[in-house]
């Protein structure tokens, strides 16, 4: 059996899908181009975010909670971004699916 | 004190942020636009996400496996999409920032 602790395991995959948010927030930032991005995504995951930081908290889990804040302020750019973007967007462009 | 449970907080964390994936899904595949997705992002997320999987099965939790098994779907659609996606950008635009 390979000797990689679950521990390890699950703390590569929290380093990976927060630091995953990094690139697309430089990229938003950047090109200030957020048409493809779905905005009911970026609400949902936001919201879910804060959901995992109050369990994080409730739990006492150092790991949970500085994951999560970092993920917050990452999706929180991208989301605001999104819903600036929006307005100046052609209301008549139909396939406005988000 | 308020009588929700860390378990419950959790849960709903777990469901917002593993559906929120989906819109995103739907979005790219409808529309094939990936221009203001991150290549990047969704690199470092779904190995991410394919950790978190290995996770879940070393502790045997069905939520964990389960959570990241469709996540894993839907952010696997989105890479494959963006990867489809980029041979026909244009390779001098020089804010390729991924």
């Amino acid at each position: 059996m390979s000797g990689i602790s679950h521990e390890t395991i699950g703390t590569i995959g929290a380093i990976l899908t927060t630091t995953a948010f990094l690139p697309q927030t430089v990229k938003v930032i950047r090109t200030r181009d957020t048409q493809s991005i779905s905005l009911t995504m970026y609400l949902l995951f936001t919201t879910g975010v804060c959901f995992w930081l109050v369990y994080g908290l409730m739990i006492e889990s150092v790991p949970v909670v500085s994951a999560n804040l970092i993920t917050l302020v990452f999706s929180s750019i991208i989301l605001l971004l999104k819903l600036k973007e929006r307005p100046q967007l052609d209301l008549s462009d139909k396939d406005q699916t988000d």
